[in-house]
C-alpha cells in the first residue's frame, strides 16, 4: 500500500523529488494557516454512484473530443506557428493558449483514476510543441507573438498574458502530480521565472486583468518551495500598480485586480475573475497568515453567501460584463452563472475549508458542485453550459464548442480532479467532505495506513456506511460533514447511536480506531421546499425545492402545461420522491400538488387590479421535478427553478 | 379670436405660408389615414393645477439653465468652430448637435404659450450660427467636419448623422408653428434635399442607425406638401440596405433599423430607437394607409403592452444596450427606462391614438406622461433622471447634466408642447384626451368657433367640468376620454345624467351643443392596488398603487423603517388619501397598513426553508405612499414601487 509507505510529513520539510505523489489538487501539507490537508487525487477511488456516470464520460467523450475541437479550432496550430514563426495569423481570442492549458490539467488529473498511456503520449506531444512556441527569455503567449510582440504588457487588463501562464502553471502542476513529469511545469516555471526577475516594485509593474495566476503561484511555491514564486502573488495581489497602469476604477472593479485585494468589501466586476482572485488571496493567506487577507475573505465570503450566490451556487447575476450585480440582484431568467464562475466559487471554498476546516464552507463547494457546476455539462459529456440560468424560455443552452471555451475544459478539471475533493487529513485525523461510494486508501499525519470505504447511494439516499480501516489500532479524530440542508441527522459507531450531530458542522468523533470498525451516518433526505430572502426582487413568494444537495427544476417535457403558467398550491403536503431509473440517467423526481393558469398567462394582460387578478383561473396539476443539472438533455424546453405559490399556498399560516 | 377667422381646412388643400398657426406638435389636417387632427399649442392655455408648477419650472429654470449648459460645455462652440473652420475640436459626444436642436425645440414650443422676445432672439442668434455651420452642399454636422468630413455617411450605424438632422428639422418645424419664422426650418430642409437628392435606391444607401428623422421627414412633408421628403422616410422605414450596408442581425436589431419595418414581430433593442423608428412608421401609414404597416404596428404595441411596459409607462428593460428585454423582463431596481423611451411611448402613442381615435393608446400616452416622463425631471426643473428605475437604494439618480445629454432636453419639449396633446378635432366634433384647467381656444373643422374651459383638481380628484362654448349652436359630438384606469364614470349635460361612460373609450355626445352647455365628467379616484402578470419575474405577489393616472412608491423619507422590510398587509381595505399640500408641492399622499421586517431583512440569510421563511417576524407599520413622479426631490434615498404583498396579505380570497 503506498500511502503505509509515506514518509512522515512535518510542516517545513524540504520538498523532494518524490513529493508528487503526495500532492492533491492543491498541496497544504507544508502550509502554515491550513487546518486540513488535502489527500491526492490517486488516493481516492469513486465507484459506481452519481459520479460514475459524468466521469465516465469526462474521460470517454470530453475530453478526447474537446482535444479534437481545439485542434480543429487551431488553438495547438498556433503554438506550431508561433515555434514556426511561419507567420500565419492567430486563430480564436486572445486568451486560446489557456484553454489548451486547461484541456492539460483536466486530461492530467484523470491519469490519476484512469491511467493511459495514449493520452500521456499526448501531453508529452503538446508540452514539446508548447515548449517549442516559448521564447529564450520564458515569455510564452502565442496571441502576443509577432506583430503584436511589441505590445507586451503594455495592455495587461485585457492581455490574458498572466492568465494564460497561471493555466500553464496549473496544468504543468497537474501534470507533474499525475505522472511525476516535470516537462511541462518547467516551461510554466521559466516564464514565472522571467516575470519574477523584471517585474515588481522598482522594476515593471505586472497585473492580472483577469487573475487566475495568483493561485497558480501559489500552487508553484507550494510544488517547487521557492519563495519568490509567493511573493509575485502577493504582489499581484498587492494592487499597488493602479497608479503606474493607469487604471480607473471601472476597469479595477471589472477585474476584481488593480487595487490592494484587501481594499475589497464586496463582489463587484466579472465573477470569474472575482472567484479566481479570492481563490488566490486565500492560497495567499494559507501561507502568509497576513489578517488582513483574512478579515477581507470573510467580509467576502458573508457578502456573497448573503447577497449575491444563485441557489445553485452560481454567481454572476448579469451578462452585461459577465457580472455580479447589486445586493440582491439575482435574476432567474437572465441569470448568467457562467459555469467557470460556479467552478471559480467551487475553488474558492474548497481553499477556505482546508484552511479552516469550518463546514459552511463545503456546504457552499457541495452547492456549487451538484448544481451551478453540473448542469453545465450534458448528461453524453459533448454539450456545454456557457450561462447556467435558474428560468429559461426554451431557448437553447447546451452547444459543443464556443468560441471563448473556457467552460467545457474547465469542467474538464473538475470531474478529473474531483476524487482530491472528498477528503483531508489533519494532525489529528482525517476530514470527510462528500460522499460517494468508494474508497480512500491514504494514511494519517501519524504514517499510519488508513482504508475508509464508503457505501452508500447519497445523493438520491441519505444513509452512508464508512467502513474505517486503520493499518492498525490508532487514536485519531474522524470528522464527518454534516451537510447543512440535513435537517435531521444520527450516527451510529458499530451499531451504537452516538450524540445527535448538528447539521452544518463536522461530526467529530475521537476514539481509538480498529480495523474494522464501521461508522453509519443517516442523513434526512426529504425535500425542502426553500424560500429566498424577500429583498430577492426575482423570488418573491416563489419555492424552490432541494433535495439533499440537489436543487430542482420544472422543465417542460414533464409537465402537463406550460411551465410559465404553474404553480405550487401547497407546502402543507410532502413533495413526492419517485424513483426514475430510466429518465435521465437515472435521476430521483419529486411530484407535488400545482396548478395551471387557465387560460395562459401569456393571452392575459400585464396589469390588472388585484381583484380581478385573484381571480384568474387555474386547473389542478401534478407538478413533476427534475433536479436541475438534468435540465435541458432532452432538447431546449422551457424550464423555471423558482416556482410561484399559487393563490392556495400563498399564505402558509392557514 | 384667432380660431374663428381661421380658413376652413379641407383635406388636401395646397399648403399656404399662413398655415403655421393651424399647425400642432404634428400636423394632420390633409392626412389621409388620421381620424383626429391636433390642434396647435397655442390653442390651448393650461391654468391653475397639476402641469403648471411643472411648465412654470420649464421656462422660468429648465430652459434658460440648459442652454447655459449646453454653451458650457461647448455645444453651440461646435458651431461656431466648425463655420470658422477654426480646427478646434469636437467637444463632447457625436450627437451633441441634437441636444441643441432638441433644447430650441423646447423653447420653440413655449413662445406658444409664453411669448418671449429675449427667447426669441436667443433662437435667432442661434439659427444664425446653425446655419453658418452649414456647407454650400447642405451638409450639417459639426462632429463629421474637418478631418472627420471624409468618413460621412461611413459608420451611419453609428454616427448619428441623420439622428441630428432630425432633430433639427422638428426644431425648424417647431419654431415655424410659433413663430412663421422659417428660416431654421430652411436649414434643415437644405439638409433633407442633399440626401433626397443623392441617396436611395440606385444611389448611395441611407440608414437611421438612430431611427428619428423618419417621423421629422413625414413632418417636413406636412409642412411643406414636398412629396419627396414622405417618399425618403419611406425608404429609410424599408429597410432594404441591409446587403449594401453590410448589417448584422445584432445591428439591426439594435438600431431597429436597417430591415423591412414591417418584418418586425417584436421589439429589440434600443428603446429610444424603436420608440422613434415605430412613431416615424405611424406617421408614413398615417400618409400613405400602408396596411402592412398598420399590421405592424399593432403587432408591436401588443407586445409593448402586454409584455415589454413598465407600469409607469417606462420601457427598456435593461442598461446593458439602453434595451429592451425578453417578454416579461422588467426588474425594477435595474430598469433603465430611460426618459427619451418613455417620451418615444407617449410621441407614439400620441400618433396611434390621431390615426384611430382608440382610447387605448391615450391611457398609455397618459400612463407615460404622468408617471415614467414626469419622473425624469425634478420638480424644480434643474435635475434630470437618465434612467427612471422603480425601485432604488437610494442612490443619486438626479443630475443637473449628462454628457448624453439627451433626456433634459426632451422632456423639456414634452412640457413646452403638452398643451398641444389635450384636444383633437375630426370631421364631425372634438375629442378631449386630457384633463386639467384651462381653455382651448379653437374651432371645429366646419369653421364654428369653439371654446372649451375644464374645471378641475385633476389628476388629484376625478370630477372634470367642461363649459362647451361654440361660437353659434351646432351640431357635432364631443367625445370625453374615460379613462380606463376609472373604474366608475358618471357624465351629465347641463344637469342631467347620461348614460354611464365605458371605461377606456371616448364617452361621444352628439347633439347640438349651445353656448352655454355645460358637462360633468366624474371619474372614480379610489387608489386601485395593481397586480402584474405573474410571467413578470420581479413583480410576483407584489403590489403597485396606482389613483388615477398617477403610479405611487415608497420612498424612505416618509417610512418608519426601511423600504426593503416594507409589506403591505392586507388589500381588503382601501388606500386613504391625504391632502399634502406642503409636501413635495403638493400632492395627494396615500396611507396603508403595512408590516416592516423585525430584524431587518439584510440581517437574514439568503435562503432558508419556508417553513423557517413563514416564521420571520414583523411589526405593524403605516405605509405612506408618494406619486412616484416626485421621487428623489428629497436628496437620494431608496423608493420601491411594486411593494410585497405579506404574509397576511397573500391569499387575498380569505
Amino acid at each position: 500500500m503506498r500511502a503505509a509507505i509515506a514518509l512522515l510529513l512535518t510542516v517545513g520539510a524540504a520538498l523532494g523529488a518524490d513529493d508528487w505523489r503526495d500532492q492533491g489538487v492543491i498541496y497544504l501539507n507544508h502550509t502554515p494557516h491550513a487546518a486540513l490537508h488535502p489527500v491526492p487525487v490517486h488516493a481516492v477511488e469513486l465507484g459506481p454512484g452519481f459520479w460514475h456516470g459524468r466521469r465516465e464520460a469526462n474521460v470517454e467523450r470530453s475530453i478526447p473530443t474537446m482535444l479534437e475541437l481545439l485542434e480543429a479550432h487551431g488553438v495547438v496550430d498556433n503554438f506550431r506557428n508561433t515555434a514556426a514563426h511561419n507567420g500565419k495569423p492567430h486563430q480564436g481570442p486572445l486568451y486560446t493558449d489557456s484553454d489548451l492549458y486547461k484541456w492539460i490539467e483536466a486530461a492530467a488529473w484523470s491519469l490519476q483514476s484512469h491511467d493511459n498511456a495514449a493520452l500521456r503520449k499526448q501531453i508529452d506531444d503538446l508540452t514539446a510543441i508548447i515548449a517549442g512556441a516559448q521564447e529564450p527569455s520564458g515569455y510564452l503567449d502565442t496571441y502576443w507573438s509577432g506583430e503584436r510582440a511589441s505590445r507586451r504588457f503594455t495592455e495587461m487588463y485585457r492581455s490574458h498574458e498572466l492568465y494564460c501562464l497561471g493555466h500553464l502553471l496549473q496544468a504543468g502542476i497537474a501534470y507533474y502530480r499525475s505522472t511525476g513529469n516535470r516537462a511541462l511545469l518547467e516551461t510554466g516555471a521559466k516564464y514565472a521565472d522571467f516575470l519574477a526577475a523584471d517585474f515588481g516594485p522598482g522594476k515593471q509593474p505586472l497585473l492580472t486583468g483577469h487573475p487566475e495566476l495568483e493561485m497558480a503561484l501559489v500552487e508553484l511555491y507550494r510544488t517547487t518551495g521557492e519563495k519568490k514564486y509567493l511573493d509575485l502573488a502577493g504582489y499581484l495581489l498587492s494592487g499597488v500598480e493602479t497608479g503606474r497602469l493607469h487604471l480607473r476604477p471601472s476597469q479595477t472593479d471589472y477585474m476584481f485586480s488593480g487595487v490592494p485585494f484587501t481594499s475589497r468589501t464586496a463582489f463587484v466586476g466579472h465573477a470569474v475573475r472575482a472567484m479566481y482572485a479570492s481563490s488566490g488571496a486565500t492560497d495567499y493567506y494559507a501561507e502568509t497568515g497576513d489578517a488582513a487577507y483574512r478579515r477581507t475573505l470573510d467580509t467576502l465570503w458573508d457578502d456573497l453567501t448573503m447577497r449575491k450566490m444563485y441557489i445553485t451556487g452560481g454567481v454572476g447575476a448579469r451578462a452585461q460584463g459577465e457580472a455580479f450585480g447589486a445586493a440582491y440582484e439575482l435574476p432567474n431568467d437572465q441569470a448568467y452563472g457562467e459555469s467557470c464562475a460556479a467552478i471559480g466559487n467551487m475553488m474558492w471554498n474548497f481553499r477556505l475549508l482546508q484552511v479552516t476546516g469550518e463546514a459552511k464552507y463545503a456546504d457552499v463547494l457541495e452547492r456549487a458542485l451538484y448544481n451551478g457546476i453540473n448542469s453545465g455539462m450534458s448528461l453524453d459529456g459533448t454539450l456545454y453550459c456557457y450561462r447556467n440560468p435558474l428560468a429559461s424560455s426554451g431557448e437553447q443552452i447546451r452547444n459543443p464548442w464556443y468560441d471563448t471555451t473556457c467552460c467545457p475544459p474547465n469542467i474538464e478539471r473538475v470531474l478529473s480532479s474531483l476524487p482530491g475533493y472528498f477528503y483531508s487529513t489533519s494532525r489529528d485525523g482525517v476530514s470527510v467532505h462528500l460522499y460517494h461510494n468508494g474508497t480512500l486508501t491514504w494514511h494519517l499525519e501519524d504514517g499510519t495506513g488508513l482504508r475508509i470505504a464508503q457505501r452508500t447511494e447519497y445523493p438520491w439516499k441519505g444513509d452512508v456506511t464508512l467502513a474505517i480501516d486503520p493499518a492498525k489500532a490508532d487514536r485519531f479524530t474522524l470528522r464527518l460533514r454534516v451537510p447543512a440542508w440535513s435537517h435531521a441527522a444520527s450516527l451510529e459507531v458499530n451499531g451504537a447511536a452516538e450524540p445527535a450531530p448538528k447539521p452544518g458542522a463536522y461530526a467529530a468523533i475521537a476514539r481509538e480506531w480498529k480495523p474494522g470498525d464501521r461508522v453509519t451516518l443517516h442523513l434526512a433526505m426529504d425535500a425542502a421546499p426553500m424560500a429566498a430572502n424577500p429583498r430577492v426582487e426575482s423570488d418573491y413568494a416563489k419555492v424552490a425545492v432541494e433535495r439533499g444537495p440537489l436543487i430542482y427544476c420544472l422543465e417542460a417535457p414533464d409537465q402537463a402545461a406550460a411551465v410559465a403558467d404553474l404553480a405550487v398550491t401547497s407546502l402543507a403536503q410532502p413533495f413526492q420522491p419517485v424513483d426514475r431509473p430510466d429518465l435521465l440517467e437515472g435521476i430521483v423526481m419529486l411530484t407535488h400538488a400545482g396548478e395551471a393558469y387557465e387560460p395562459p398567462l401569456a393571452d392575459t394582460p400585464l396589469y390588472l387590479p388585484w381583484a380581478e387578478a385573484e381571480r384568474r383561473a387555474a386547473k389542478p396539476v401534478e407538478l413533476k421535478f427534475i433536479p436541475y443539472y438534468a435540465w435541458a438533455n432532452r432538447g431546449s424546453h422551457a424550464m423555471e427553478v423558482w416556482v410561484p405559490l399559487g393563490e392556495a399556498a400563498r399564505s402558509l399560516r392557514r
